[in-house]
């Protein structure tokens, strides 16, 4: 049975075909590594992932975690498959696959990170998030902490013997960062860093992975405020500082210490991602006391004050990451339903009257084909946009000159809203079809898909909800630099607009195995396609001058979901064409399977094009109004 | 605090000031009835619901009916609050609230049965279940049984001291009915009315409330083959015939007998809806032997190879009872995200950057607003639709004329796929956006919304799929008496239209209360919306021509789907304008509080004519062209 996590073959496409992964190999950072080595490191994850990861998935999320009393505290009990899962992962070297060989890291580039990070999530969401929450607070701290910071925590953690999370909310102030209220005192006792010693007091919300027993250790990365010079907390961001609190001191020598003053208050307990421990934390309560005074010890991480550019540091990567997530449990789904389509007997077809003739395999009829095609479209085009994205990254890091780094950096700045918030919005449509397409036993827990549907509902609220990425699409990367990533995105989507002019009904489509009929078809439905998309992006143009041309930024913002949204649908439709446009090119010399593979995309392309990409137009058209439908409704009107 | 159920002065609005229920009054059925006793009985569903429906909702999602052991069979245990309110329901004689005063019934209209049910439903969806299908079991019983059936089976049913189900699907044939393979041979044993005994094997999937102990005995609605003359079951729907089977045979004196051969073969566990025990059942595998010979006995209903025209003499209502539940649901999530959003401080305005001012509450967010309208244009519309339906079953069964009967049968026959399925999709989205509201709390099950949202995703599954009620739009209704249902529609549509021009601009709009410049604005606006409702149903009939000119049925039902949800979006903005019109003409007498309430309806209604009517011109677009993208799609380029 082909595997219903991924399809290889579309992976191989995208890093391959497509994206050039094999290109960074001439690069300085990645000359060691060659298609080969990246393969076996996908082996290697997906035979983790498909061994250890995919068959406790249900179980996690049917026993899930459970706090128990323990001493004066609550410890949280997990079911054991977990610990085995990442312990594979960790022996196999995984938690440092982006990190330099001189840690004991892969030094993989980020494109062929993520495609690891594909095969775990789409097998097990609730146990690669301990992973995604380790690697992203190592790697901020890899970048702002101290030498020290990096040899007491950092170095475990990508040993996978410490885990970290993010510790951002507090019960009253949840998008709202500003209004954090933990506090953090210095402390005038020797720590690590010395005068980077400091007593944290406070409460905090959503804590992934806050407390386990999954590792020796948990390294929380905590926003929290230093009191200005007159001792109150300073308000806003400007206050936020970013701290290393760990669940135990360590010692000089790497050897655990005392019990640092972090203890779990309770858990949340969520529609999906149950394997997860989502924690209320609260720090300096004084169920501990380390080192003899009152507070939870942490430690400065970077510049006081900057603890939120400190955090953004790795907020572009964190947010790939649940767009990542979000695309991969639509892509999980589209495979369980696909098969369940071409296994499950019912019905016939609607000419078909005799009743004793037998029943056909549901994937004939045209409405069932209709939401598999449409799955196909969702998931195939937010994971090529996600692995767009994190192509960038590796751009952004290694591209041979500053302009061509910079330029990445704007595409990724750009792109970054819409990674994260359009597979979070169309893959978990893309699971609701995966349910439909199974009927009344995909509504059921014995079968997979209801458990990705509620996974996945995750997607469009953390790491920033759906609308705080309106806003940040509409009001800062389009105005931001002057403009200048809004320009370098829509240099790239011309650029492909002209590749296409440019390439088809040149005699390579009319290849030895392609009848000139098609070829024919193709070229121009390619060249049509490419017609739409200019003149959507065109639409997208003038709406967005109409928006900043409103003058009252209420105005402009008021609907900035339908921006991103349609935006969004513009952007994936120029992803679709970009795998379409290679699918053509490839098929007049492809074998029998891969003719196949290719027709796929190609249609898959055609549906984005005819039943989705038109939807902007009203988006637009609304945008375009200035429509204060929503900015004119009272709260008493309700 | 106000309900989170519905809100009753909508309920007002719609029964009362729009449907003009009390004009059912003036028939002879009805005329004992005024408003002050629809009242009543909606005050008493209110109070039941509010008191002892609502309060186990969360309970019975979490600890779901459960198979134990008893004999030599299973028994299913249910947490006893289910049961204490099905009492409380019963015995306020609310199982027979649409019955005749002379079967201890209260002679209610429809349009008021289903505002009941929309209390119990928004407020227990799954204790609710038990009452839905015991009404419809026993209404199909009183159309098509025999006057002994109904004696001994039906009249307990109405006195809530038997429960029913409607036995449909098996393993093995879900939608395709005519699949089914449980058989049924005649008994030439006496039993209740002779030779109507029949004794029955086979299996039955997806049985809801199929086997509990809520009730003293079980009567199941069973569709089964009767052997042909050759001995060989007929193929097709021709084969089919509708039996009941009781899970205790009734002696004649009306004292329960032996059990019946029908036992537990096991239970489905449900994303949501998980308090309804949804059952597989085996009949007649021997467990019991009733009256000493192998098999369940049944009684045939109705006339022999009838048995769907029997059962579906039901289904225009069990499908606006779906509709119902998914609208309510859609309604109950608005209304708790209303609260959370009136009382959740969150952030500032985009203006406003001292962080050292109070947060506010997230309903002053301009997309916060945007959800909670959206959310209440497509529950109040989906509520909307579903009471028009049910007003529209008491019109066929109690209007003065013939014609007018069939011209309101005609309506609700054209309707029904779309009051069953419009909610089912749109007020499931309103359930996502109640979520999104409550940020990450409303992941969490320690808040209500999530369980609303599971709840809510079978109602586009069961009482046939979305695909199936597309085909049944766009393959039956559309055609059906040479296009007269969709005629008949088409004529209710443009009066409204008519109405909308001859009324708006009139003096009575600039009443006392109402500024000669607010009356203006909303005449223009509601004609700008009669202008579009009336050209967006031209493109329907031009799409409807195209599709049935294509000369290939596979090509005209391909896209039935994207057909049946562009009628629906029509219709509904149709519903938004009567509600709009009648708000708009009440608004110069209202009182200040019902200011508010016109107010918001007007909104509403043009946040659905600027924001969602729009999206069906894509549609039409798409179907008008017989696009050929999923019917082309082949299963091998998948």
């Amino acid at each position: 049975m082909q595997s219903t996590l991924l399809s290889r073959r579309d992976i191989e496409f995208m890093l391959y075909e497509w994206l050039d992964a094999e290109a960074l190999n001439r690069r300085p950072r990645f000359q060691d590594h060659n298609r080969e080595t990246f393969d076996a490191a996908i082996d290697t994850a997906e035979q983790i992932a498909t061994d250890l990861f995919a068959p406790h998935n249900k179980k996690s999320d049917q026993q899930e975690p459970h706090a128990v009393p323990d001493g004066n505290c609550l410890r949280v009990q997990i079911v054991p498959e977990v610990k085995t899962a990442l312990d594979a992962f960790c022996a196999a070297g995984l938690m440092a696959a982006g990190q330099d060989f001189e840690r004991d890291g892969m030094q993989l580039p980020t494109v062929v990170e993520k495609v690891l990070s594909a095969y775990f999530t789409s097998a097990n969401v609730s146990t690669a998030a301990y992973i995604f929450l380790t690697v992203s607070s190592a790697n901020t701290l890899l970048k702002c902490g101290t030498p020290e910071q990096v040899r007491r925590f950092v170095e475990p953690m990508f040993a996978g013997k410490f885990f970290g999370t993010m510790c951002l909310s507090e019960p009253q102030a949840g998008s709202s960062l500003s209004d954090i209220s933990t506090r953090a005192e210095p402390d005038p006792a020797a720590g690590v860093d010395g005068e980077r010693q400091y007593r944290l007091r406070g409460n905090k919300m959503w804590i992934s992975a806050g407390e386990h027993e999954l590792a020796g250790n948990i390294v929380h990365l905590v926003l929290a405020k230093i009191p200005g010079p007159d001792g109150k907390p300073i308000a806003g961001v400007k206050g936020i500082s970013l701290f290393l609190v760990p669940k135990f001191l360590v010692n000089a020598d790497g050897s655990l210490g005392e019990r640092n003053d972090v203890v779990l208050a309770g858990l949340n307990h969520k529609m999906g991602n149950r394997g997860t421990s989502n924690c209320l934390l609260n720090f300096g309560e004084g169920k501990f006391q380390p080192e003899g005074k009152g507070g939870a010890i942490g430690y400065l991480v970077g510049t006081a004050h900057q603890g939120l550019a400190n955090m953004f540091h790795m907020m572009n990567e964190a947010r790939i990451a649940v767009g990542l997530g979000a695309a991969v449990l639509g892509y999980t789904g589209y495979l369980h339903a696909l098969d369940y389509a071409r296994n499950r007997p019912q019905g016939r077809h609607p000419a078909q009257k005799d009743p004793a003739q037998p029943q056909l395999p549901i994937i004939e009829h045209t409405d069932v084909r209709r939401m598999l095609l449409a799955q196909k479209a969702y998931v195939e085009g937010g994971l090529g946009l996600v692995l767009y994205s994190a192509r960038l990254v590796d751009e952004q890091r290694s591209a041979e000159t500053p302009e061509a780094r910079e330029h990445a950096g704007r595409l990724l700045d750009f792109l970054t809203p819409i990674t994260k918030s359009w597979p979070s919005q169309w893959c978990v449509e893309a699971n609701s079809l995966a349910i439909q397409v199974h009927g009344g036993y995909g509504y059921t827990r014995e079968y997979n898909v209801e458990q990705f549907y509620r996974d996945n509902r995750l997607n469009a609220i953390h790491e920033g909800t759906h609308g705080i990425h309106g806003l940040d699409l509409l009001g800062r990367k389009v105005s931001m630099q002057d403009g200048a990533l809004f320009k370098a995105f829509a240099g790239e989507l011309r650029k492909t607009v002209r590749k296409v002019r440019g390439s088809v009904g040149v005699p390579a489509h009319a290849g030895a195995g392609l009848p000139a009929e098609l070829a024919a078809e193709l070229a121009s439905e390619l060249l049509a396609h490419a017609a739409a998309l200019e003149s959507s992006w065109q639409r997208v143009e003038q709406v967005t001058l109409a928006l900043y041309a409103a003058g009252d930024m209420n105005k402009t913002l008021a609907n900035a979901s339908a921006y991103l949204e349609a935006v969004g649908h513009v952007v994936v439709a120029w992803i679709w064409l970009q795998q379409a446009l290679l699918a053509a090119s490839q098929l007049p010399e492809a074998k029998a399977a891969d003719t196949d593979f290719y027709r796929g995309k190609l249609q898959a392309c055609r549906f984005f094009f005819r039943w989705e990409l038109p939807k902007v137009e009203q988006q637009l058209a609304l945008l375009e109004s200035i429509d204060t439908t929503t900015l004119d409704m009272q709260n008493a009107w309700f």
